[in-house]
């Protein structure tokens, strides 16, 4: 087969040399992924965040092949074709099963998107004939990388540890797109201090300060756009649509819901529904709603699709009094804060720019000396060690132009925040 | 006013200190323009390109703010506080009549964007809202500077001439986004050498090389982005499958058309339903599309979402008879030629790098001496005059998946097609 | 006065708006700069690394403009021109006064480059001429600003403390030179939360993380860069050819000095003969020297000019009796461990990406709130404090190429070196 | 051998797999071109040009290496191994032969570096040591490659053709260090293009826009940088400088000469010698004659190392009676035309962003389609063509400084000029 390539915002040029890899691009299950936004609704926050899971998919495929390659240079390369095809493969693969802004709604609809890749990649798809080609077991094999599962550590490690192709990639392509310096650091170095083993990827101990870079650059892009409030605001509009919407349409209210989307609100979703889920069929949903007549179904629509958000004040605690005092204060007024109020702590968030402790679904980042031993990178690393730990904040998120439109409202509302802090 | 600031990947950021544009672009009208990609259909060929003409016009916003900036500082400045407000919001406003994929949609319903952008400003609408408190004429003045026909020849030039914010944004945002090197000028350099008069912008002679830069890179962007040949390829069977939904539509065939859509297949689109057009709407027809009896209409529709395309062959002239052969083969093998075969010529799109001459509805660019004296710059620049001149290339589309399925189809294709080489 | 640029390689620009700072950067004392490497020796390891302190000059000066400009943007630059010329002046000028390769230099002639910056500026110079115009008082008032003693502290927070005009610049410089990520951050956004007050400049809370990113790009320059041991290999040949050179020449033996040189060997150097020291005159001197008879002087000379340098090996501790047992071994074999063998800790030289306490020589980084309480940035950045701690490495350096020219003696060596290991 | 790598700022890294290639570069010959300007004088415009030729060298080496790899991974190598390093040694030495500011300094005393370069490779030197381990012919062969007369013609065209690893090198390098953006171009793109053959390299027809893009960057490079007036004042200047020094010397005047460029002056320079001058000794040389009692000598040495330059004025054309009239008021000034009026037109250099005509002593660039006819590049390309030829400016250069000390003189210089016009 002629190379191929696609051109790449982050890498330069994405290069294919299987066959495969290209089917695989091809069907529309991975072309479905072009249609959900890699950052969800960062876009409301920093402008520039409008690029697709698909672009990131290709650049984590790209990153494992540089590995592949880097290691082959250098001799080092212990992994037969086809197991090399698995970790192509299966990094190409592993976000296949994101829903549109999978973060808001997976709590809503229990829609684990790891839990959708695993039925897709072994579903009646597209996907699931282009692997079947290798072999009858190659799909399961993929699911079992994805998932961190597979007998094989190294391709594991090269797409499911806490230093891999998935990570590497969505830090330089987000802050590229956003236009940020500071989600950068030097891929190329990580690449050549790799020290492959059966046990999975180590690093040479003298590129220790090339991985705190990264490291770094994880907790940077974690506090200034992953949990950015503003962004956050947005998502917490979203989960409660969707959570007013699946109460309306549970008490057998009409939400105008297109058949398209019964499934999902019985949580009754196949595999071929799944794969019609979308940005934009959502936001097709999003402006229907804005004519409901459930004002509050109306109103979060519009505040997603017109940018009107809630305010957020930072609180020194998650103290519940403070809540419910809010609360009560909102529902004197006739504002549900069920909807319209959250006390929100971003570490609820799985966050992890790094987790030290071997017991984490994901493995830490061992650095190896030249006499082959091997320390965990917290251990020698005082700013990772300083990162690693659980940073709390609380924020109050609420509708302020609401709050304003009610006489009086906004100062008791005020006050009471004042006292706490 | 505090400022305000948007962090932008091309701009570093962008600089908001009057009220009046941070309403604007938090108006819905606004808000509308994330969910309209820029870029229309490039993303099928460059990843990158999937950014949205709301990034674009911040981005046009910023551009003439730091012209202004940068004519004051130097002491040029000779625009009224009003008159720079003119500036900021033209430019700001400047493509808010953008349907969703405007080049391919605009020739099925005939929604020339200029006018809709007229409309918009001008009707019942958030943008028009907020307009009018700078004066009740000064919504119509802003569409008079975006049409190129306020009496001010100076803001003119700086929203829409050859060499204005809205280009020079949309190159240098355009090559960032897919990751080509070729869009790239020095605009800050432009800037420095812009002579601003009662007739428009200048340029002194001494930056000419910058301004061919310029030109050059629109050339390069315009061969190698703006007319590839599979972009090119999803517009035309976009634009067939719109066509062929206003057959069926006018037919009086069922095409399950959401309620939402009926007035633009009605031809009397009103504002309020133009402005529910976006990206998403289209794809969500798109995917109920996909299930249709019309097989052409499914078909289409398909093509687009899972970028199934056609393949282009380029041909030596646009010779009516080499079409309506290759026409008949088709009809023989059951596919209706006009919407699986396009004879394409790229210059037929208005397209223009740099046209030179003065009737041309953008003014072209003049350079001064230090003498004062004004030549054209296609007049002294050996490249700019090369590229000024169009270029034809003709390109033939068609299904080579379909062709395949008809036995002996194929290879008499292609020896049609051979023949007329 | 006219507009004047120069091209920037970080900045983009560096804009020149007062004719005297144009006076200034031509005057040849500035010039001189440019025969001065910003990094001395560390194009040894980074080959990029070969930019001038002029360049860096310029830099600082313009990131010291662009302050004052977006301080006054925001309506919050309450300095008067006078004042703003002397920040402006003092940042262009605050390096006039270092010597070629000034690290390694400076310990050996006692040539204290803040000293000599304050002789350039209040000495018989062009600078001096050209600043004495605004006042008679005026070049005084700059060696203050830049020795920090001036009684603006607000001006001497722009060009002297932990966070200026001079290290951002540097940061930025360095980093893009030779081409590495990690010593990037955003200027612009750290310019935005500037709060500036009576008491120095202080940082608006909400922009913590950007400084963060400035002291972790700190962190990451100074262990992969500045400390870099290839680097400092080199460092310290230079350092002991000086001091070989200075020991002949004080015990009278003929080193081939130019008359040029007597006063910098006789510690009498006068501000004349100190301008005449740049980059050039010493590698016209280690030319000189590859042809002496003294073999020590020869050797050391050539190492510099062909980059055949000292290896290093890391140790655990700086045991002194591991020194001298390695010293005994080299003077066995007739190596004169003076010149030849170096026990290094890159802590004791003068780094610190940031130093939180107070009494520092340089103002520690402020935050304010909201009602305006501030804090020592490392009290609220775990990161931050968890690199602003000293970390001590100890390196043996020593020439391998000599030993395994001694029959046994590396064996020996090696064996040493791993007993205290 | 282990992978052995530099970092870079425009290529990231380079990559050494050879022990040899590692040898040429710890050469002193090779060291040597870390001392010697890649830009020469063009700092004087763009401070940020202060590059060695040593980077250059790398960067040419890693184009190449890249190239090769390249075509390997297509399977389209038909190098031997041998081959192979001869192409990779030629394009690491290249340039060994360049003096400093060689465009300056070839006039006067016959330097032609190409001469020089061969010279070297055969001479008695580390790298002809190294060399000639491969094969007691090699060092032969690699001039050849160098000089273009080698019968291998892929290896010829790979680096001393018209888009070879040196220019591409250069033009990427160059843009970079200066901070324009306009020398850039897609090189990974063009290596993908490249079709190998016995008769040198082709490439692709669609990859004609890449290759236009190249072009047109190095035509922008040529007129904003390579001829830019202030670099030409000074190198003027320098030229001058040379020749007032010889002529000195030869008349027998002192002029303070170290000895060790006696050989120069008598124009019987031995390679060692000339291994000796880099641009620290001219510097040195320089400050020396500052303080020469000959007052041309001492001027134009201080106009270099102050940048203290000639001005410039367009002229329309090459007139002699213009040149000679000005020459006679510099006389009756006593003012030495011979050393300080120049007309000097740029078309005089040896430039050629591109020549399509065989006969040039590089090849052109041959474009194939997929029926392999080949075409020369400006057949098809209109602004490449347009290019091609040439453009001729005429400038005088004259000293405004020394023309303003001499009553009525700036005014009679001024009229002359103007007269025409």
């Amino acid at each position: 087969m002629k190379e191929k390539v696609f051109k790449d915002p982050v890498h330069g040029f994405v290069y294919v040399y299987e066959p495969l890899i290209l089917e695989l691009i091809d069907s529309k299950e991975m072309q479905r992924l072009r249609r959900v936004k890699q950052l969800g609704l960062s876009y409301l926050t920093y402008h520039g965040g409008e690029h697709s899971r698909f672009a990131h998919s290709l650049g984590t495929y790209e990153v494992t092949r540089r590995i592949l390659e880097g290691l082959d240079k250098k001799g080092q390369l212990f992994l037969s074709k086809k197991e090399q095809l698995l970790a192509l493969t299966s990094a190409l693969l592993h976000d296949l099963g994101h829903s549109p802004f999978s973060h808001s709604l997976e709590g809503v609809f229990s829609l684990r998107h790891e839990a959708w890749t695993n039925k897709i990649i072994l579903g009646d798809t597209q996907v699931n004939k282009v692997l079947s080609k290798v072999g009858s077991n190659f799909p399961k094999e993929v699911t079992e990388v994805i998932k961190g599962i597979h007998s094989n550590k190294l391709i594991i490690d090269l797409i499911s540890s806490q230093i891999d192709a998935d990570r590497t990639d969505y830090l330089l392509r987000d802050s590229k797109a956003i236009g940020v310096s500071y989600g950068n650091f030097d891929l190329e170095r990580i690449i050549r201090v790799m020290v492959p083993t059966k046990d999975g990827i180590f690093f040479r101990k003298e590129g220790m300060h090339s991985i705190e870079a990264y490291i770094l650059a994880r907790y940077s892009m974690y506090w200034q756009v992953y949990f950015h409030p503003t962004s956050r605001s947005g998502e917490i509009i979203l989960r409660n649509l969707f959570k007013r919407a699946k109460a309306l349409y549970k008490s057998g209210e009409d939400i105008c819901l297109p058949n398209e989307f019964t499934n999902l609100f019985e949580d009754k979703l196949l595999v071929k529904d799944y794969l019609n889920l979308d940005d934009s069929v959502l936001f097709f949903l999003f402006q229907k709603w804005t004519s409901s007549s459930d004002i509050i179904l109306s109103d979060l629509s519009s505040r997603i699709l017109n940018r009107s958000l809630f305010k957020r004040i930072e609180v020194d605690s998650n103290d519940d009094d403070l809540y419910s005092q809010l609360s009560s204060l909102l529902v004197e007024a006739g504002i549900n804060p069920e909807y319209y109020l959250e006390l929100d702590c971003p570490s609820d968030i799985s966050y992890d720019y790094y987790q030290p402790n071997s017991n984490h679904k994901k493995n830490p980042i061992y650095l190896v000396d030249k006499r082959g031993e091997k320390v965990e990178l917290s251990q020698i690393s005082d700013p990772v060690r300083a990162v690693a730990g659980k940073r709390v904040r609380y924020n109050i998120y609420y509708p302020r132009d609401l709050i304003e439109k009610v006489e009086g409202l906004a100062e008791r509302f005020k006050n009471l925040l004042d006292s706490y802090k």
